[in-house]
């Protein structure tokens, strides 16, 4: 079959097994789920042997240069990985369940009431890179929501993907069809699925700015992602000098490959001189090449950033002065990827106005940018972040997964005796 | 300027109006639309004078065939429908702030609480066909959410238009910046600006299928709308005959024209001779042309539909037999446009079965397809009936309008004492 037929065919499995799926009563599903928890371990012998050959050759291509060495070490699988995997599915199988919840009920006349209910999104389509510990997880929120799912994983990876999806397959059946859970190894079967708009509801790249943007510029179809985050830590003239210096530091090098890393720090002018140079000789130590905007470049002697709207995504910053909150706020605007951007001050009235008025997913006051993350929210598994101001915005948890569903139930009601006059809309909230 | 220079410029100055708009409390934003509200009133004269010309030309247009005379007499304003319009806007003033709603709060650790808050989306692009009260409605929706909206309106009401949106701008001055409410003409200006997908968030396209059509297949900007309504009444072997007979004409008659009307009758084949000819009969009395899918079509004598997923859109309809609920389901699924569809019986598990697995925006029980409409819902104002299962489906009201925020507050905190176990999150509800 051509790789157009083969992904339309996956996707329609993946909307039949979706559809299977929410006709299971919730506690059905979850069972479902500790299943599969159970034989990622009972079955971790044919996994673990796949992942060797997988893990063999990514040592060959580590040897040969055409491959990172971190990248290879994030493919092994090992037993304490499998249980640790299952403990995880384990949680997502125990949680609520988060279809089928009545979000609204309201009475629109006598006898006849609707209600808004979550329910499954549909198809989905997600595009992971490298870790095989992806693939269980995904299958794992993908189930729980109800939603069929349609897998690419890395090349490296993928006999351990196979495997792993085999195993999975396995242990749901019989009532949940394999289908649920599809896996995709080839950049044409990619091309292929990106192009059925008509049948996948959302695709989920998890990976680099490269996978997100190459995904939303080749799809029609609605994508959960961020290609950036050029996040910001303003520190205000009445920024409390210890929060500032530990913000920006953990903001910057807790993780400076991370989307939610700070890329850029402004400083109120009034405090430029003392406090913004002693962040700036901070950074510095700690191995931070900063650059600077054209008001900072003179005051420290800084090379001059290329250019403001940046995502270093390592080792690097870039810092600009500001007049005031204000300012901080129009940079942040023009320069910003409205992903998450921070403010240090012991004024509350800055604190307020910047937390107002930035237009970004995640807006913190005295707070290191690094919390904006699912797990840290408290939103259990994490689904991704979203860059997009439709249906999910910021760290997006099991909720990004769900739709909803209007029920009416009546007695037989029709339209026509409300336009006369002769029955009347009640709109009671129940 | 270029139509794209121009198009951009207008997106940009929504955007900034939208930030302005947030800034604004939300005391501010309704006085605002308050006054709009008085001035359509006071200044009906400079409106009424533009109308007259649209209206004028219209009729012209009307006599020579290249007009539908339905159109035109939906182009009249007169000052009873402004009064109206301005009764709307005072409704829409004193309705809740949609902005800044607390949705959730949490404690993730002992002083740290992250709360999620609705906020505007930023930039809708707004495209409505011939009625001039539309842009009246959509700007007033739009102010309340903060947003910030460029309008298409069609081109026999471009001087009601004009006049209506100068006579807003010159009211919503000085807190509200004018670019609020942008206003552009052309088909090229629309074809500019779904090509701005870096700036503009949601196109709302009210009108036509066509015209949604069109716009979902000519941008990568998301669409909230829907592009057909195939929707079915299903018969089931346990309906209330009274019931069935009501809710069937009710779906079909009342407005054939409307995405919501039946255009497909499933009847059980246990009731296929008795109650399913009396509603063919009743049809058919009733003025509307019905077809026959290819096991009615022997039972009723009827001419075969040419295809089961067709949207008549008129008083036409097609019948078709099926075996039971799950066949019904299964007949919606393959050819519904998972818009709305209902089942009538008296038999609760075959209404749950029905509403528990549809899998469409709307899913009712003996009630007719025609509820399915923002206004019966009591949703407020109606912003559209989507389709899509991103975002906002079904009937839509002025949350569809709106996103969320995260706002964290802390003192100081970094991730860097949780990574080493120093401290724990507590993600505790407030």
């Amino acid at each position: 079959m051509s790789a157009d037929g083969a992904a339309r065919g996956l996707a329609l499995e993946a909307r039949a097994a979706s559809r299977a799926l929410v006709a299971l009563p919730g506690a059905v599903r979850a069972a479902a789920i500790e299943r599969v928890a159970d034989a990622l371990v009972a079955r971790q012998g044919v996994i673990l042997e796949a992942n060797a050959l997988d893990v063999a050759d990514a040592r060959r291509d580590v040897a040969q240069g055409t491959l990172s060495a971190a990248l290879a070490k994030r493919l092994v699988l090992d037993p304490p990985k499998l249980a640790l995997l299952a403990d995880g599915l384990r949680v997502i199988a125990r949680s609520d369940d988060p279809v089928g919840r009545v979000l609204r009920r309201t009475e629109l006349a006598e006898g006849l009431v609707l209600r808004q209910e979550t329910s499954p999104i549909g198809v989905l389509l997600v595009i992971f890179e490298s870790r095989p510990d992806a693939l269980v997880q995904i299958a794992g929120l993908s189930l729980r929501s109800a939603n069929g799912v349609v897998l690419k994983g890395g090349r490296e990876a993928a006999r351990s993907n196979r495997a792993l999806r085999d195993v999975i397959a396995l242990a749901l059946a019989p009532e949940v069809p394999p289908g649920a859970i599809g896996l995709v190894e080839t950049r044409e079967d990619i091309d292929a699925l990106l192009a059925l708009d008509d049948v996948i509801d959302l695709v989920i790249p998890r990976g680099s700015s490269d996978l997100v943007r190459h995904v939303q510029q080749h799809t029609k179809i609605p994508v959960l992602g961020h290609a950036e985050g050029v996040c910001h830590v303003y520190v205000d003239a009445a920024a409390d000098p210890g929060k500032a210096r530990d913000v920006v530091l953990d903001s910057k090098l807790d993780y400076p490959a991370a989307c939610n890393a700070m890329e850029t720090l402004l400083v109120h002018r009034d405090v430029a001189d003392g406090l913004g140079a002693s962040l700036v000789d901070a950074l510095r130590d700690a191995g931070v090449k900063v650059y600077a905007g054209p008001r900072a470049a003179p005051v420290y002697g800084l090379e001059a950033a290329a250019d403001l709207h940046h995502e270093y995504g390592d080792l690097a910053a870039a810092v600009e002065i500001v007049d005031d909150v204000d300012e901080a706020i129009a940079h942040v605007h023009r320069y910003g990827s409205a992903h998450t951007d921070a403010i240090v001050t012991e004024d509350p009235g800055a604190a307020r106005r910047f937390l107002d008025r930035v237009d970004s997913a995640c807006v913190f006051h005295n707070a290191s940018t690094r919390f904006a993350d699912g797990y840290r929210f408290g939103l259990g598994a994490e689904v991704g972040i979203s860059t997009s101001r439709i249906h999910a915005r910021g760290p997006v948890g099991v909720d990004g997964l769900l739709t909803t569903r209007w029920k009416l139930e009546g007695h037989g009601d029709t339209v026509a005796p409300f336009s006369q006059g002769v029955r009347a809309f009640t709109h009671r909230p129940l």
